[in-house]
């Protein structure tokens, strides 16, 4: 029996990637078969869920909609998302932000300052990442005493329908490259993320599991908080991730529905 | 005495950036005083010269165009650039490219067969640099057993007469860091450029002397060389420079024309 499941007996909570996991991204995104009913299944067993996503193309409340839409049955409660997470940190730390984000994201920061930016804020902006967009942000930080950059998240790129795509990660390294800095993550694989998450459901790391198809931001950064995790073969998984130099998987899984399956077989047994 | 106008005695060929050193870029650009005579009083000394140069937004025949409409006397054999150079590496390595460069670079590569790409070349494309662009790069990278980047130059940014600009170095980075590989870079700082140049002059590197207004890919990869080099304080010069933490330029100077004055006064004294 593979470790994992042996440590699946202890098992509280699950934290669940979206994208990639629960379904396919790009344009109304295809629901990846089974996952509805483990999303269900993982419920009904008396499983604490939450869901951690990087996405940050739509407010959270938009991004749930299109969940409802697909089939899912998600309130905002259950969502941990890098949107409202960084709005949280400005507003705590008295940053000013000059955006650059997906247009669908703006409305979260209605209620934050951005006059005279003290700091650059990048997200999955996609084609709003044109030369000149990406010039602006630059010539921000290149002029502060103290450049801060934060990013929604450090992916390398995500899976469409239309092929891969490249994600906000690439353009927080060319900022840093261009700026000679150390951009700050927020969201997936930073550890705050994950551990808001977990202190959310009451649940500590040892007594969770994360499930996601990103080998580094999923399972390498929920790993380095002290949770298990499960990459699946679905979203963006590609079989050289089983060969990853830096990251190995507690398990890997076909899909969401295989996982579950096991783990509620696995569960108090 | 400075160090290197004691080293100036035994020097046979000089090697000049061009952009920040014998004009300001951008638009038609703006010649920087004395800099045309400094250029003929080295070659009426006797001096070998060529000019080194990482502008990739036209073909050496535009760029010398440019050149003699600002008052300089300069002939393509004079110039290296890394188009030529570029196209000289596929023909050699049988690599086709992808090329994703500024349209004024475009017919540099008309000779060169592009069906079919096994390789992506990046130059300072500046507006071309769109999302959808660097995607497409992105994804022939992606798609290549042994993804071959080769990028003309790695600077960070260059400064035109609205400010500073993104160079292509940080989208050489964004590439590396989206496809996990490292990119090679055609121009300055790479060795081979620079010893191109000497080669061409006869001139062994301790008998040459670089002067550029990049601390990094003028000062940094001339030295690396063997060279001597120069920073001038014209350019994208900033005062930051002289304490960078790896770089040190043998001498630094107001200007060209002060470092061709000094020079002249010293050489064979």
């Amino acid at each position: 029996m593979a470790e994992w499941l042996d440590s699946v007996k202890s098992v509280k909570g699950i934290l669940l990637d979206v994208c990639g996991v629960l379904y396919d991204c790009g344009g109304d995104g295809i629901v990846i078969p089974g996952s509805v009913e483990a999303v269900t299944r993982i419920k009904k067993a008396g499983l604490k869920l939450r869901f951690c996503t990087n996405e940050s193309q739509a407010t959270r409340e938009k991004f749930i909609t299109k969940l409802n839409l697909v089939g899912y049955d998600i309130s905002a409660e259950e969502i941990f998302a890098p949107g409202p997470a960084v709005c949280q940190i400005l507003k705590e730390r008295g940053l000013r932000p000059h955006l650059l984000v997906h247009d669908g994201l703006l409305p979260e920061f209605e209620q934050i300052d951005q006059s005279n930016p003290n700091c650059v804020v990048i997200g999955d902006a996609a084609d709003n990442f044109s030369y000149e967009n990406l010039n602006n942000a630059f010539r921000h930080l290149i002029e502060m005493e103290k450049p801060v950059l934060i990013s929604l998240g450090k992916g390398r790129y995500y899976k469409e329908r239309d092929g891969l795509n490249l994600d906000v990660g690439v353009y927080m390294k060319a900022l840093e490259y261009a700026c000679d800095i150390q951009g700050e993550v927020v969201g997936k694989p930073a550890k705050a993320f994950f551990m808001a998450a977990l202190a959310d459901m009451g649940v500590e790391p040892h007594e969770a599991l994360m499930i996601g198809d990103d080998i580094v931001n999923d399972v390498g950064g929920a790993q380095q908080c002290g949770m298990k995790a499960l990459q699946v073969r679905t979203g963006k998984y590609r079989p050289c991730d089983e060969c990853h130099p830096e990251v190995k998987a507690d398990g890997y899984v076909n899909n969401l529905a295989e996982a579950v399956t096991l783990i509620l077989e696995h569960l108090n047994n």
